[in-house]
């Protein structure tokens, strides 16, 4: 690795001088692990480049890739997986500048990744009263091309499903990583081999994905005494199909007192919390199912309430949003991510709970998968030991629910614990020397690793 | 009944005078089935009438209240189970006159209920690219009133569901048959009492609905060689959640070669076929889909296809529009409408089919019923007995596909074959005479009816 000479070669773009800003930088949310904390804490790059536009990515990644340089793409850097972390230090390249929105049209929008998706929603929104399908809690801050390369679903996967779902990406173009950077356009089968890559195999420059009608979501937050009946609630209100909803989230008791503040003075530590973002024009629909579970108490709604202070945005509580919450009032908190499949889904969530409530408290969050609602698990988990949290993980896995472990910093680890073939044929065809992202790819630095423990990456940049 | 009195009360209003519009006006799509075309041929109104204003409807209803004058409420006559037939002659009022769309709003419309289904979604089209969320094969022709007095579902179906699910009708405002007409508007639970009540206990004068985006849907044609094949494709296809799809049928062979004239060409003996509207943001998806299944293939695309003679919009080959096409080469068709629940929707089709075809074709539409993806089936029925038709009734009813009677012209019996107690008690008080589209509530005349036999209504016009 010869860093002298690629920070020379691109000393005409926009480079990050202080040691403050690369540090800044070169860091994610993988501190909502404990053991991610404990692995990654030291990790930082090298130097910080922002590319303005697609060439510039090209000069970045043509000067990386000779002079031996490891590149680690990000957005804003919010995920929690570790994914933008450089664990080989090096260049991190940030696509903070590449903003562009490029075209609209009914039903879809074509942008460059490095835009925030609460800008991209407003330029659509804007446009032609349109918005994108699914967001991260991270909205307000996060990027679209980091929610593609780095995320999984979100605000929204209650009607659309997730992101790897055919349909909910169109089209991305992604530059490879040689001698002579190639310039290629994915669409259908071709779409998973980049998209939630980490940016281990090629660099998003251009993105094409659906759009929706914007509509005014009313948000609620809804409250029972019963958390198994604020998650059949949550079921059944997804599966009208008249009704047009956003998000349904519901958080175990007791969740909203302890750690959602402005949300605790109207609830009880009792109250298992049920928060909803329902269209307009659904709403009497939502108000006539509602009327039907007496059991279920609506304690605020964003178009008509008396709270002396407000919630703010309801989706600010679910997803990742719930965890870091949490970590907030309580550090020793962290959390698992779930996967609660259709038909087992009920059951599989009251046998965990049975098993493990309040060590474990459940967070859930309403998902389509194959045309069915089911449940991801974002489980809060009071943290022990790594043994613990082990144990947990394999309590999940024996009652067949999968585990998408936030406390891996690798592909395989955090995702299916698999080789993706797809994945791995194309970093070998778009990043010879094996320069992106280096160390989040197993079955690139290790085919035959086994599982069994943690993987942890030979080359790590050592811990000063 | 005092015919002349209603009249001259009337005069001043829009009122039929030939024999012959009069006889045109009393009669709908009833001639499908040769049981109700056997009962009904003779059926016929004595004066029609076309009131301009919701004040001239409660001029009519009370006029024909004080004379005893039964009022059989119709929009385009398009319904298929002798819905808007005046059983017992009197008075035929025609909404054809109020179209009026009153406000479009994002995701919704107020409209007066006798605007085409075709006008309508122009209006909201052309005001912020809007159309409705669902429509029966008769768009063209069809009122929206008629729709959700006479109908159940229909294209969009396979995304939203059945027009008496929570969401898909916002408000009714109706007006009763009193001696001093009061209007009355429903919402939520209310909802139940009048829509698909065929007009027995309350006129609708404003229709509240939701709106979808309005996209320029693809239309195509997919066939397969193997009828179950292109049933699992089309069901496939709907669990797609990141694919929006407005319409996916399926036709048994040879029902594309020897009724779609058009298609015919293109198609062979053997070729069952799928009909789709896919949006055209969802494309790539679809066709990655598609890929995936080598056994069918794409023969029309309505935005790209090379055939001399297009074969028109595809959703006319679908719902109750296949029947139609049926007929009119065959005159012996007829059709049943079934219920394929999930989860076993696959295997009660795939049973039926190896019962009774080519007796009976399969003619199946994608549906979502909470939250799944089952089937509605219109079976087309080589017609012989009514006894045969009774049996063939009878093996689905065993099986456990439920049939929605379309030889049938009572509520109860074309529907869920039980008294429905929300709208009997609003009929109770909102025709306290009886006299709103008299025979078609079993339940109004004749609450011990076992449902043994066809009902026959005994105060039926008898036939000249």
């Amino acid at each position: 690795m010869n860093l002298d000479a690629a920070k020379a070669a691109l000393a005409h773009l926009d480079i990050e001088q202080s040691e403050a800003a690369i540090r800044a930088k070169s860091r994610d949310f993988f501190w909502y692990s404990p053991v991610l904390k404990d692995r990654l804490d030291h990790v930082e790059a090298d130097f910080v480049v922002s590319p303005k536009s697609e060439a510039e990515v090209i000069e970045v990644l043509k000067a990386c890739y000779e002079h031996d340089v490891p590149v680690t793409t990000r957005g804003a850097g919010t995920g929690n997986y570790g994914q933008a972390m450089p664990l080989a230090g090096g260049c991190v390249m940030h696509l903070r500048h590449m903003t562009a929105v490029k075209k609209i049209a009914p039903g879809r929008v074509i942008c460059e990744p490095g835009i925030l998706l609460k800008d991209l929603d407003a330029a659509t929104k804007d446009h032609s009263g349109q918005e994108i399908r699914m967001f991260s809690s991270t909205w307000a801050t996060a990027t679209i091309g980091g929610f593609i390369a780095g995320g999984s679903g979100g605000v929204g996967s209650c009607t659309w499903g997730s992101l790897r779902d055919l349909g909910n990406i169109i089209r991305l173009r992604v530059v490879t990583m040689e001698a002579e950077p190639r310039i290629l356009e994915f669409r259908g089968e071709e779409l998973a081999r980049v998209s939630h890559a980490y940016g281990t195999n090629g660099i998003i420059t251009e993105i094409e994905i659906p759009l929706a009608p914007a509509y005014d979501w009313v948000e609620m937050f809804v409250t029972s005494k019963d958390f198994m009946a604020a998650t059949r609630f949550a079921e059944g209100l997804a599966n009208l199909d008249g009704v047009l909803i956003k998000l349904a989230t519901v958080f175990e008791a007791p969740i909203a007192k302890a750690y959602f503040a402005r949300v605790a003075p109207h609830v009880d530590e009792g109250d298992s919390l049920v928060g909803l973002m329902v269209a307009p024009h659904s709403m009497d629909g939502f108000l006539t199912f509602l009327g039907r579970h007496p059991d279920l108490t609506l304690i605020y709604r964003n178009d008509d309430h008396d709270w002396a202070r407000g919630p703010g945005a309801v989706f600010e509580y679910g997803w990742n949003h719930t965890t870091l919450r949490a970590l907030k009032v309580d550090p020793s908190i962290t959390y698992l991510q779930v996967r609660y499949g259709f038909p087992q889904h009920l059951d599989l969530i009251e046998k965990m709970r049975d098993a493990l409530s309040p060590e474990v408290l459940q967070h859930l969050e309403v998902l389509r998968e194959n045309g069915k609602v089911m449940f991801a698990g974002l489980s809060l988990v009071n943290f022990t030991t790594e043994d613990r949290l082990d144990e947990i993980v394999k309590m999940h896995e024996d009652a067949g629910a999968m585990i998408f472990n936030p406390h891996r910093y690798t592909l395989e680890e955090g995702g299916r614990q698999a080789v993706d073939d797809r994945q791995l044929a194309f970093k070998r065809e778009a990043d010879p020397k094996g320069l992106l992202n280096p160390g989040k790819m197993i079955a690139w630095d290790d085919p035959d690793f086994g599982f069994e423990t943690m993987y942890a990456y030979p080359k790590m940049q050592a811990a000063e």
